[in-house]
């Protein structure tokens, strides 16, 4: 499960969102894509969570730095698993440094092109089903 | 994200496991699914893993029972993210009781028949990275 491809796509979506980069890094995802924004909303297609995604950066005072190290993928066909370890740090609004690490799942696909799109974006791993009664 | 048609489709599948009625069990995968056997093993084809299926089975005398409450699904298009919070319990060969609790992740497909198959079966959840250098 070393050295997929996707790892490589991971790590240039990474830097996409450490630069701030935002038209590059809608390029990673399928137009109809599902992103969860927290445990319980998702939002979908790229146009919606590109807003999301500012908002974000807005509350962590643009200083968002993500790295994922480990990931492990499982694939079939043109589809493809991947669980990622995920560091996060940035300075929130009220200036208190966070760091947390999480356990990101994603889907991804491949689509006409045989270019890798993630299909479903859960940065929050398993935290989502802490939500559930 | 509550009262998806797949929370029954993983009841069912449940239930198959917990009979041993591993004819059904199979018409819940894809031809082409990927099962993680162990963090960093995984079978390729229902064919292969039925056979990983049966030993399991055999070490545990026989006696998993499978129960997922919490089930998030994340769905776009023909495809669906499932986080299933999966209760595992069974008397091994020595005859110590097991009773686990689980984090799996799972990617379902609708096929040609919109019939939703199991693609992608992790049922170690994020372990599959605890694997990884």
């Amino acid at each position: 499960m070393q050295n997929h491809e996707l790892e490589q796509v991971i790590k240039n979506a990474d830097r996409a969102i450490n630069n701030e980069d935002f038209d590059h890094l809608m390029e990673f995802y399928s137009e109809d894509a599902t992103l969860v924004v927290k445990p319980g909303t998702v939002a979908k297609g790229t146009r919606k969570f590109a807003g999301h995604s500012l908002l974000s950066l807005n509350t962590l005072n643009h200083s968002l730095i993500v790295n994922q190290e480990k990931v492990a993928i499982i694939e079939t066909g043109d589809t493809a698993l991947v669980v990622a370890q995920a560091q996060l740090s940035a300075n929130q609004k009220e200036d208190s440094e966070f760091s947390m690490e999480r356990t990101a799942t994603y889907v991804f696909k491949k689509d006409s092109t045989d270019t890798w799109r993630c299909i479903i974006d859960n940065s929050y791993g398993a935290e989502i089903i802490e939500e559930l009664k």
